[in-house]
């Protein structure tokens, strides 16, 4: 049995937060958007919230609970969707909140620390020197840098930047590993793919340095068309047009504007398909030339609206906001995260589409994927069952689709990472006891495990449901 | 016959020219880098150079010369490589290099008048707000705006924006029509079609607004190769990495480098093929841990190298200053221009190369070209005859590539632009007399001309030599 009391001991002189409640509040994050996940995560909860306030207390919570053999689990703000941050074996939460300062902004990069607001860190950029970062999820206000570099993949600016899987999109990262003595590792270059999206699996991130670029106006669109077709093949012109400054390009099919855009849907003529559209304001005249070529009917503009009041910015419309607001209206739905691969994208769309009709309703994110311009699909599914749920998944991909697993916990069946040996010697290294966030790595787990054999793994140490 | 006289008369008060050997001097631009151009415009001359010094100034030349009916040649500094600015028929060569200003900065935007030098524009964006152009042509440091947009089509930040020709590069030009009383028409979206790569066929820029871009402090790499091939492959994979930003791309093949770049050859090994890259500081190390892994040699790096007194800057060893430096050490030598279209462009390139081994020597310059990255290439051809220039020519379109023949003086010929109804409908409304630039475009020249006969164009009222 884990010594909890001895360890509260030993950490005495931290902020410690025990209290049942509150500990099962942070040890929690989005990934009741999964019915999968709700039913299989909904009872994890640490033992303790600890938050440190300086690398030294980071290093000394993971001295310590190595010497306690209590497993450690980093967390952000929790706005994965996945139970990234979610303790599966309970032990301490490492909650990095209160280290959330930006520390340095230079042409091109700036230096923070994990818990830093991305909100927080574009308005410093932009106040100091007229920039910002490349890409942020749709959680900007919400979401931390850490957390978003160990458990995101791209988001609003990834038509422009491509994905934090992209070199270059994170440039160093100062890594605590959790070993008898701590260290503080210096990552960059093609070592970060050890540490970035791995869930704090392999390290904890005590500083970030990423890229910045300018800080335009950007203006939110909304065109309209009379088909779905037509509201994808105008995403992939617009973001195929090399000359126009866009930041996000989001086709999502009718009724779901209409349905779960309480305060848009006014803007949305019934039947109405939808590309919201991020544009830098002096981008915005050539991208209206081009709408008007492809018939787009603009619905909405942020610069001329006449009411703006309580309207949310297009991106709390796109990427995993469109889901939220789709469980807000009907929890009854779930999402899907899927790649259309270049050059076939369109066409699969649409057969991927007409094949569902109203069970999968369509929602694309257009993005930069090694190179080329191609589109993600998080679209609404209208959930009956699980076995469904993973049928549609294979049907997507027989037709041609990739999946990205949204009802997984663990970083392979998620599909975003695939664990080789680089990673598995650096986590020997960094994490010998495989104390930081247990149950995450197959790899580390049950190397022999089968994906072949299409069930999900099962973490033996899920804590249980008490 | 022109009273030349008369014009002058009614064109006192302005800046005149008509020294003979000035007025050469002002009527010519780069063609003589083609053999047959050289041939064909060696003796072309205007009667006179006028240089407006204001927008009214240039209403009172082009109202004048209407009235006398003599033709008005824009020129900018002559930096074109096609004899777009030079009199073809004699007349006016109206130079535009007293109006030079630029007008006004702001987030993403910048007003200037045409004759303003494109160094002297990214000087002054980036000491008001840190910002430059998105691209230019390799001479930067001598060009004018209006030049580069009359008669440019992209260059030096085409990797990451595509060209001059994708709507949003170009924001809106004030255009003066050659009429009984010249009117001032504002343009934007796809009506600067009908102006930008014109040669002034089309009106005469008396005002322009382009977009800016962040301003970051640009390291010029210089990376080599054992073969050409992998020189070109490397180019390709690090133009199609979204996450690193990069200005400029150009796999350059040996003894192009050893031969023609004297001030840089120290640097480079006998046959040894290189890429030349521009990379933003912050985007280095990701650059330099691709290049690692790809095999590639980091021969020079300007923001290390000991000594850089004399060095010029990489961008003017590439695009036409390729060629440039090739003809300062041979002048028997000249160069193509050809896309080599997306997705087999490798391919291609290899195929291509391999057949003319060393008559034709390759030179890539990687760009966005309609939301992929794919390649144009400037090689350098040592030059027989034109018969056999012509041939190489058609052996590369039998291959698969696009020409833009830089052996032709017409806008037709030249590949970069096809003259439709809507460019003719403009030109019998802006240049009723067909007195602007008259000789450059066919399509109002020779309607019924028979592009497939191959025979290039001759324009009738081509000045004759003297």
């Amino acid at each position: 049995m884990r010594d909890i009391a001895a360890l509260k001991t030993a950490l005495e002189g931290l902020k410690i937060e025990d209290n049942p409640a509150l500990v099962k509040q942070k040890s929690r994050d989005f990934f009741w958007y999964s019915p999968v996940l709700k039913r299989e995560l909904d009872h994890v909860t640490a033992d303790l919230v600890v938050s440190p306030r300086s690398e030294a207390e980071i290093l000394r919570v993971l001295e310590t609970c190595y010497r306690h053999d209590v497993p450690v689990t980093v967390r952000g703000t929790g706005t994965g969707n996945y139970g990234q941050a979610m303790p599966l074996a309970g032990g301490v939460v490492m909650n990095l909140a209160e280290m959330n300062r930006v520390l340095k902004i230079s042409p091109g990069r700036l230096v923070a620390e994990p818990g830093a607001i991305l909100h927080d860190i574009d308005v410093a950029a932009r106040a100091s020197s007229g920039q910002e970062m490349r890409m942020h999820p749709s959680t900007l206000k919400t979401a931390s840098i850490g957390g978003f570099i160990g458990g995101g993949s791209g988001g609003v600016g990834s038509i422009r930047w491509g994905g934090l899987r992209d070199i270059g999109n994170v440039l160093r990262l100062k890594v605590a590993t959790m070993e008898e003595r701590p260290r503080l590792l210096e990552l960059d270059g093609w070592d970060l793919q050890k540490v970035c999206h791995a869930y704090g699996t392999n390290g904890v991130i005590t500083e970030v340095e990423i890229p910045l670029t300018a800080a335009y106006d950007w203006i939110d669109v909304i065109v309209g068309f009379d088909s779905f077709e037509r509201a994808a093949a105008y995403g992939d012109d617009i973001g195929n047009r090399d000359g126009l400054l866009l930041k996000l390009v989001s086709p999502i099919a009718a009724p779901i504007p209409q349905d779960y855009f309480l305060r848009h849907r006014r803007f949305i003529p019934d039947g109405r398909h939808i590309c919201l559209v991020m544009v830098a304001a002096h981008a915005l005249g050539p991208l209206l030339a081009v709408t008007r070529r492809l018939g787009g009917e603009v619905l909405f503009r942020s610069d001329t609206a006449e009411d703006t009041k309580g309207l949310p910015p297009a991106y709390e419309l796109s990427w995993n906001h469109t889901t939220l607001r789709g469980l807000r209206v009907d929890p009854g739905i779930t999402y899907l995260q899927v790649l259309y691969p270049y050059p076939n994208h369109l066409d699969l769309v649409s057969r991927v589409h007409a094949h569902f009709g109203d069970e999968v309703l369509a929602h694309l994110e257009f993005v930069r994927f090694d190179g080329n311009i191609t589109c993600f699909g998080l679209p609404i599914v209208r959930f009956t069952t699980e076995e469904r749920l993973d049928e549609i998944m294979r049907i997507h991909e027989d037709m041609g689709c990739v999946i990205f697993n949204p009802h997984r916990y663990t970083l392979e069946e998620g599909g975003m990472k695939q664990t080789d040996e680089v990673q598995l010697a650096f986590k020997r290294e960094a994490d010998p006891k495989g104390l930081l966030n247990p149950g995450k790595m197959i790899g580390w787990e049950k190397p022999d495990f089968d994906f072949g054999s299409r069930r999900n793994y099962l973490f033996p140490g899920l804590q249980p449901a008490s």
